[in-house]
């Protein structure tokens, strides 16, 4: 491998976007122009390629198309749904989360929190799961909503959805999940699923930045987030991104199709990395669920660095990952996910994510551990 | 010209992709795969023209890069405006608003009313022109911020802006208004404006959907409405749409260099479409103001026609057009702006909004008169 080749180990952050969605959006920026709510030809042609893009996805993810509302991304639809359902149930309705999700998540619960809403925030296991019956204990008369992740953005994570969401059916509780990370590697099936609120974001599964999905189940009832005009049936107003929401939906299908070879492939790969970097480096330790866990995430306390001088110096020799979430990445602040889990406070600092990715082959892992771990000699050697 | 040519003439719903923006999209799409709040170099070349993105517009614009946030849209943007400063204003704080906004700021105050701000909403004379005294007489102690849109996107009218920020800037209370139809056609400098909010939407100036920028003044405070990561200054969260904030600002930079030659490009053809129809359709009233008035609109009312039938009769003979507000195009709702301006009720459903664009030449316009004419005759005739 070229030594000045970059290597790209921050796929949790974003994934480049795949042929078939660039395609996808070329072709709408360029033959549809008009509006999907007029109504004439051009605006109906527009409105089909929006109708065609949420029926592919809807058929991948085996919800209705009615249940799926194109947003503007991941955030978006987070903020929507808990927002949404919390200013329906009223001022002091209670929300159940955990203390591991991702901002987007985490800051509108605390926002909620000033309004009025009490937040109920778990505490996962040291491998960061979140314990169904403690789901089962946090709920009240009064709950609007509880909101687990799928998968986590962090330590790759893979939380029990299909166990929470046995407990708020049965006891009538609108179910949400983040399934920002899940998308792309791990099946979503919202036919068996059992949740009633999903948010997806297309750059997480190499389709396009600046579009998402929230599904909501068929007969919940939500406040808008965006008030406005009538589209998506009167929830969320704004002309619609045709091109996003076919860059999305090209993006999904091809994802889906690759799937369970992907996964597998990711996981050989990312248990590579591991191997190498801990013979090299044998007091690493690995953060995260051994076996629920994200196939294409290693997430690492290498004792004796600091992220806020070994990220960058990992970006000096050709390796680009990060400490934990790129929401926050500018400003590297203590992982929340890290001390929620019981990370003792002096290892709290010298965190490593490395995401892997459809573009990760075995010769950039082999060449990654071998320069991050000159890299951590380095650092370690210069103190 | 050819007879089956299609005549667009809804531009103020939406507007074809200028090919500037298109390359500088595609380029980002493919070129600039970083998620910009990454910390490593291919992170940075997002960051770089994300900024750069932004850097243009507001040059263009007359704004301080750090006064605009990209956000998913117009109806983002003014839902962010008037929500993130009453919320923060508190709970029973004053709306000033018009009668003839566009549903995202009217909907979004029919919601704030419903969580307990009074909002005053001003009727418009009958060219729909706002007084700007009224908006003087409105204001109170407890008045959170005034919203008036700079131009009407059924009627064509422009609003008295300047005289209205010059009473809202004596008062201290920050004034949003929504430019989405302005932007593009009318000059928008925000040194001279006295603005303190304003909303843009790119699509409406040849840039991509699903784009926009809220300009928020320095210093001006603002609760999010999406909460999340760090990004734009900690004010709205969401992996940023570098494709999307540099096709906006390609569309924005070739609309302002066309912008007086287009101008009065587009109002010659505009009247000349408005003469020929008159001279075969001499019974036809023009809605909004004759001289305050956007370049490309002609509103029209049909006597004994009705928009549910014109519209889609236009659509046959090749003309796409509308009603109004495409927002609401699907519905065929009578429309909250003619109302308010004192269109009798017997003449509120045969109106035509014809806008005229980039696109549009001499040739159109003449063959567009012959066919809005054939049209209207061939309905009349059938009654």
């Amino acid at each position: 491998m070229n030594p000045h080749q970059r290597i790209y180990l921050d796929h949790a952050a974003t994934t480049p976007l795949c042929g078939e969605a660039r395609e996808a959006m070329i072709r709408c920026l360029t033959d549809v122009p008009g509006n999907a709510s007029g109504i004439y030809a051009s605006a109906r042609e527009a409105k089909r390629h929006l109708e065609a893009a949420r029926a592919q996805a809807a058929s991948i993810l085996h919800a209705y198309p009615d249940e799926l509302y194109f947003t503007s991304g991941g955030s978006e639809s987070d903020n929507w749904a808990l927002k949404g359902v919390a200013f329906r149930a009223g001022v002091s309705s209670r929300i159940v989360t955990t203390m591991i999700e991702h901002p987007a998540v985490l800051n509108t619960c605390r926002y909620l929190e000033k309004l009025g809403h009490p937040v109920t925030y778990l505490r996962p296991d040291a491998r960061g799961r979140i314990d169904p019956s403690d789901v089962r204990r946090a709920l009240r008369p009064d709950t609007a909503i509880v909101s687990v992740m799928w998968a986590n953005n962090e330590i790759g994570t893979v939380e029990p959805v299909s166990g929470i969401a046995g407990i708020t059916r049965e006891a009538g509780i609108p179910f949400h999940t983040d399934a920002v990370q899940a998308a792309g590697t791990l099946e979503i099936d919202l036919r068996s699923a059992g949740v009633d609120l999903l948010s997806l974001s297309a750059h997480k599964f190499y389709g396009p930045k600046g579009v998402g999905l929230l599904y909501l189940r068929r007969g919940l009832g939500i406040e808008p987030l965006i008030h406005g005009g009538e589209q998506e049936r009167g929830l969320r107003a704004s002309t619609e991104n045709v091109a996003g929401a076919a860059g999305l939906a090209a993006a999904l299908a091809v994802a889906e199709k690759r799937r369970t070879e992907e996964h597998s492939r990711l996981s050989g790969l990312r248990d590579l990395l591991y191997e190498r970097l801990r013979q090299e480096l044998p007091d690493i330790i690995l953060n995260g669920d051994v076996k629920e866990r994200l196939p294409g995430n290693l997430h690492l306390t290498i004792p004796g660095t600091d992220d806020k001088t070994l990220i960058p110096l990992l970006d000096l020799n050709g390796v680009e990952a990060s400490a934990g979430s790129a929401c926050t990445a500018g400003s590297f602040v203590e992982s929340h996910v890290l001390k929620a889990i019981g990370v003792p406070s002096e290892l709290l600092r010298g965190s490593l994510r490395l995401t892997l990715g459809r573009d990760t082959d075995e010769q950039d892992v082999l060449e990654a551990a071998a320069r991050i771990t000159a890299t951590v000699r380095q650092l370690r050697s210069s103190h």
